[in-house]
């Protein structure tokens, strides 16, 4: 694996021009590429542009739409509920997060259910932006199952993100991005890939069984965060992100993996909370700075091993790439270029 | 322990006569007594009227204040800031839901701040109560710090509930409310008693050490749950709770059993949706049923112990206790009529 090392303007007309060569739409493909390059300035790759081909390539076999048309209703003064049209995810969550954004704006707070969504990145990107703004956010999305039910043994549930974002006036925000599964997938494929034991608590053999053989769990289910509270918060998610939605939820959500030509309706909701009406920033940045002196101040109980503040090494992450270049895998920029340079299709450039 | 039932009415009579016998207004003793006995029903009696002569006892000492003046701003229309003053924390969290539920009615959202609380009872009744009227509710608060920040050795963050309602038309709504330490102290303390071990995930020992010692972990702190994910929501939840308030946060809230003549300046929110502006009660019903049976469906991994809902056992505990009366301590029920028999303070009676 080589890693090397892109300016943020170079990554971007990378990506952009990588998501115009499929027929989206210039400032569609902005937005797009500005939400995959936060996550990889952030340091979560794994979210980044290298989601491009694998989005482009729904695109290719028609289980995602690049050209949507997302439509907003505006049933009250706080509420929207925005339709993306099957769109790719990170336009779709951008969309939504200015609707919100623009609501709470109006009534001091806005909330923006989502369906007909896809995969929309990482949460991280939308509570920054939020919190650039001054706003306060709770954000989630549900997501392909890939988690049985507390004691169960099928898929039901879905590895659903849940961020939340404070904003720290001039300060840097305080963001939390949390997946409800103790780990990933990847990481028992690659546990599998080295031949190398699982501790019992990641996930469960396809009896339901906790196990300690990675290709046992890969066969098996993801287990939630903390037992049956962590399921319990998944569920909560899933109602909210897809049932008061409109979108699908559970089982009902197609996977991207095993079909990717199925549009998945996934469902996202975004809260946000204007705090310039509760305070003044400066009133803000007093408490949060105050708040973050408490924590930091905590003595270690291993003295190498400082307390941290949630999000603070996506946020170093950040200041370090935005300064010296973002580190990619050089073989996802190939990826990229190649994409870019194919001849574009039905009016990829505007 | 000797168990006795008492049917809803005579525990109501019996804990505003407690209430009001330590100079509670007769309409803030009835909202006091209703969230109490909510949580008994619920079968969560460590949060019900058994708390009464805890919550007296500060009011005795000066710490909690009997005869609140709860105020609220509106600074924008889906906004509400509340100000309990220092009121029994069931009598400000039922005046906040109602501000946020009146929020809820006119915007479509409704979130309720509030700050100069004390503890509220456990969540589950707000959020039963707005699920009843068709709201899904994202309610939580902060509280006495028992909780050492991830990798520290000093408590510095409270046990914060977290609950998340989502109505169900005329069905039971499914409740999920869950505290962010792996266990209560209180589980720890039976431990030390019965002088058994304790699991190493439970807590740590003062140097911050995971311990199965339960009188070490009780000089130590309680370990959240999923580790650094536990540690960051509760951290999210007193952003929210404490800092966006205007309430107290982290360790600057002092403790309700060692310093009870205190004022603790507890902080909540209440984030409330009107479900009904984003869709009819039979189309949330359907799609609720649909959510429901399939998670009930879900095969066990053992059959003697079939997968549940969130808040299902709570649910059934209420239909339960409804019909056959409500459980209670018969040392409990002493107490409560001890105090209700005395002669009432100032303006206790009205």
């Amino acid at each position: 694996m080589t890693i090397c090392t892109v300016s943020v303007e170079e990554l971007t007309e990378l990506a952009q021009s990588a998501l115009m060569s499929a027929g989206v739409a210039a400032t569609d493909a902005a937005d797009i590429a500005d939400v995959l390059i936060a996550a990889d300035l952030f340091g979560i790759h794994t979210h980044g542009v290298q989601r491009i081909p694998q989005y482009l390539e729904r695109v290719a076999l028609g289980g995602v739409n690049a050209r949507p048309t997302i439509s907003t209703l505006a049933p009250a003064p706080a509420l929207r509920l925005v339709d993306g049209d099957n769109g790719i995810g990170p336009l779709v969550g951008r969309r939504a997060l200015r609707e919100a954004l623009a609501a709470s704006r109006a009534a001091g707070v806005g909330v923006a259910f989502v369906k007909g969504s896809n995969h929309f990145g990482p949460v991280m990107p939308y509570l920054f932006e939020a919190a650039q703004q001054g706003f306060a956010a709770l954000i989630a999305s549900n997501a392909t199952t890939t988690i049985a039910p507390w004691g169960g043994k099928a898929t039901k549930i879905g590895n659903n993100p849940l961020g939340w974002g404070m904003p720290a006036g001039a300060d840097d925000p305080i963001l939390f991005d949390v997946a409800l599964s103790v780990v990933a997938r990847a990481k028992i494929r690659a546990a599998a890939a080295a031949g190398v034991k699982i501790p019992t608590t990641w996930a469960t053999d396809a009896a339901g069984i906790p196990t300690d053989d990675p290709d046992d769990a890969l066969a098996g289910f993801l287990l939630p965060i903390a037992g049956h509270k962590g399921y319990g918060l998944s569920v909560m998610v899933d109602l909210f992100a897809g049932v008061l939605s409109g979108a699908s939820y559970l089982d009902r959500i197609s996977s991207w993996s095993s079909h990717p030509e199925v549009a998945q309706d996934l469902g996202h909701f975004f809260i946000l909370i204007d705090t310039a009406v509760l305070c003044s920033e400066d009133e803000l940045r007093q408490r949060t700075t105050d708040f973050r002196a408490r924590l930091l101040a905590t003595p270690a109980a291993d003295p190498s091993s400082p307390v941290r503040l949630p999000g603070q090494s996506e946020m170093q992450n950040r200041h370090r790439q935005l300064r010296d270049g973002v580190d990619i895998e050089l073989a996802d920029v190939g990826k990229l270029r190649e994409l870019s340079e194919r001849p574009s299709t039905v009016g990829g450039v505007q």
